[in-house]
């Protein structure tokens, strides 16, 4: 049996998103032509049609913004001296809601990665070392993933300001807050015994 | 932190459909902004915008389609002396892919269900009895799924054919019970049609 072709352009369209199969795909496809009325769907349409036109990266850090420079790079109240390099957008939006950190941010928009022939000219660099020397920054930090891409873009950050007279810093990896020891895996476990503190 | 307006409203058409939550339509949105070129953004957004234009249910059967009639309905080597009555469309696509049933279908788009104060006039009802007393139909499958909503709307439609000279039958208890029909694997709904019993 043949689905009516804009249908199948539907389930198409969803399948491209990471974790979606074929089932799923239409699911959300049959929720769409049976349950959503005709003003959402072209709503949800008009959204896609002009999120690419509104949203693009701030020239000057990376983060995904609608202005002409982030919400972050406008703060005027933080504090100058500290930059926070991370792999994207999430990544500033899940440490703001931790309301920790009160610095300025990089967002490399990727990582280094040789195995998908991803380089250091494939990510977000090329702005970040004329914005260490010209800020008065004095400490930077790495907030990569722990992942193996994640600790090579580590890596080859540290080595690059290595001569430049800046604390660099790495996050500090452990067993998360609330997590029962026995969930956390041997990695972790290592890692957070690496970096135990004097009480 | 306010994520960007555009961003926001992408992530709260993600939220209404079933089974998303805040996290996973942030990771959706996300992956629009970060991975999809603007060609497949507004692609996509254009096959939302047709999708209803284009999509629609079969007069004479309710199947969704996007033709005046389904291909169900225009199919002239179906037997004309069967009608299984099923709940959805997707029900239809599922049992087609099982090659069992060569019949025609009556798609209810519904249920009765009268804890969500959906009766009989609710669903696609009043096109079926004409197509049963008009056609000549021998047999009525009655394929709605073993919820208690399902059976609710199976014994409904069977005490009003009642006294209609037709055989009516109930679809086989190879569906396992309790399972939503289009979760059905091909060789159970084989089985279940092959053993449909007289009600």
């Amino acid at each position: 049996m043949i689905l009516p072709n804009a249908l199948e352009e539907l389930i198409t369209e969803f399948m491209k998103f990471p974790g979606i199969g074929r089932k799923t795909a239409e699911r959300y496809a049959m929720y769409i032509v049976n349950n959503f009325s005709v003003e959402n769907t072209e709503k949800f349409g008009n959204v896609l049609l002009n999120i690419k036109k509104l949203i693009h990266n701030c020239p000057n850090c990376g983060l995904i913004t609608d202005q002409e420079l982030c919400q972050v790079c406008e703060d005027t109240q933080r504090d100058k001296s500290l930059l926070m390099i991370v792999e994207s957008s999430k990544d500033v939006f899940s440490i703001e809601k931790s309301g920790e950190y009160k610095g300025f941010y990089h967002v490399l928009n990727g990582v280094i990665s040789p195995m998908d022939g991803k380089g250091p000219e494939d990510i977000n660099l090329s702005t970040l070392w004329p914005r260490i020397t010209d800020n008065n920054i004095k400490e930077v930090i790495i907030a990569t993933s722990s992942t193996q891409e994640g600790e090579t873009t580590s890596l080859y950050i540290n080595r690059v300001l290595k001569d430049v007279d800046i604390l660099v810093s790495r996050i500090g990896y452990g067993v998360p807050v609330g997590l029962n020891l026995e969930y956390a895996d041997e990695l972790t476990l290592s890692k957070a015994i690496e970096n135990r503190k004097k009480m």
